[in-house]
């Protein structure tokens, strides 16, 4: 069978541009792959690994004659990367876990929002980092959203589509605006609560303590707060107002279970924890059967 | 070697109560367990699984020749119970997540804090209920945290760290006060906001989605929210002011994110971040190497 690409450019070698070179390697996806990094060493180490043929020494040059552009690099660094391809009939899609503000800056970048862009978001990941612990399979049985604009190529869509699927994953297209939305509720929002509980109760008198004897709900949350700090600092200001709206609704919430400890009012606090567990035992079989449990963002 | 224990009265008899039974059967710690509870087929059930000995009909009855009695009923029917105690030389424990109340109970019922009651909290639990869950390994390489009064009689301390001691149990004396401050950070307020957040995301329009494409974080939070609705409404009320002393801190501590969110003040992100996850890193290394983790409470 031929691969369904022929160069594929992975601008960004870390542990997700590397394991998507590693599976498409795997899978035979593509006939040639090309990556650039800012870091020569995660290059060196890929060629090392085989999951990569060639390094480049610019983005344009990686991108040039690429028929399938992935941009791997945080997301606060994709406007410089875009201001350095010339564009012309390449696919191009990108992993970032912000998607509006991506398209924003594609518009910005190019003068309006190219057809053959494809923007993705795989829901996956793991506690490691960097190209030394790229896999193939990091993908297989995960979600990943497409968020193409109204305007998008159809063929180009098909295209990261058969990439994805290629890779084990299943694909989902929503809007930017959608994904922005949900993506604040079910991961960025967790992880400033988590971060900011863990900040608050190291910095007590009590903080050996508090880690000593912590039970379920202080270790589960106490993991999310490993998470690499840079990256969420960019994360949150990229999504900004969606994840403001859906803070100050939590707030909210959390205020009104202010009240209902303080006034001792069992009633109603049994009410929230009721509908809490229904939902959560509700939602988790429907997920469950639906699809294998995602791990990470 | 002779048993520790003539003959122990255990009240309540669900998976806590049954475990502990199970557990000092199982090494020979008492000669003889008796049990009680409201409902009579946790009883013929730990009769049939051959965990205990003797069943009562009343607590008085059960409780009146023990030399240990073991309270393993919900924090908010512990008054009652003791109110149905004829306390003469027997040592008393309790296994409640609350211990400053429970202290204040005792001395309202018998006009005193009695010499031989010896507060306990075991920092293990399960995901599952019921005598029928009886493990009796389940306190195996956990931590029981002990807040006997200062008029505590030495060989009642004694009898009580031996007890859990002989369940694989580590034991660590502290004041009821302090208990309650540390558990109120580790267990109750990281439930409350679990709660909240999953009472906050599925009431949304987006609820299916949001269980959908849980990342890492959300999923966390979301196994906490299954916990019993009905025993954490007690915990929060038994433990009000040491809750929400911390549940003030920690909003206080969410404005000041909010605010860098907000301003997009990235600096000042990834500086809270950083400090959480050094500490998150820093304790947990030392937590791992003084003992194996704790599960739930």
């Amino acid at each position: 069978m031929e691969p369904e690409f022929n160069r594929v450019a992975i601008i960004g070698l870390g542990l997700i541009g590397g394991s998507i070179a590693a599976g498409m390697r795997q899978k035979g996806l593509a006939r040639s792959l090309v990556a650039w990094d800012a870091n020569e060493l995660s290059l060196s180490t890929g060629r090392d690994l085989g999951i990569i043929d060639d390094t480049a020494d610019s983005i344009a040059s990686a991108t040039s004659d690429a028929d399938l552009i992935i941009l791997c690099v945080p997301v606060k660094a994709m406007k410089a990367v875009l201001q350095q391809i010339d564009l012309s009939d390449q696919i191009m899609t990108d992993v970032g876990s912000v998607k509006s503000q991506f398209l924003k800056e594609a518009k910005e970048v190019f003068g309006y929002l190219p057809e053959r862009l494809v923007p993705g978001h795989p829901i996956a990941g793991s506690e490691r980092h960097g190209v030394t612990a790229a896999d193939p399979n990091l993908f297989a049985n995960h979600r990943v959203i497409l968020t193409p604009g109204d305007n998008a190529d159809l063929s180009a869509v098909a295209g990261v589509e058969s990439l994805w699927q290629g890779l084990g994953a299943q694909t989902i297209k929503m809007s930017a605006e959608h994904h922005d939305d949900v993506l604040a509720q079910t991961s960025h929002l967790p992880h400033l609560l988590a971060y900011t509980l863990v900040d608050t109760l190291s910095s007590g008198g009590d903080s050996l303590e508090v880690f000593q004897y912590a039970a379920g709900g202080f270790r589960d949350f106490s993991r999310i707060a490993a998470s690499d700090p840079t990256m969420w600092s960019d994360i949150f200001q990229a999504n900004k107002q969606p994840l403001l709206d859906i803070l100050d609704r939590y707030v909210g919430e959390l205020a009104k279970l202010r009240d209902m400890v303080s006034s001792e009012n069992g009633d109603a606090m049994k009410e929230v924890f009721s509908r809490a567990k229904a939902a959560r035992d509700h939602f988790s079989s429907i997920d469950r059967s639906s699809m294998d449990r995602s791990q990470d963002d």
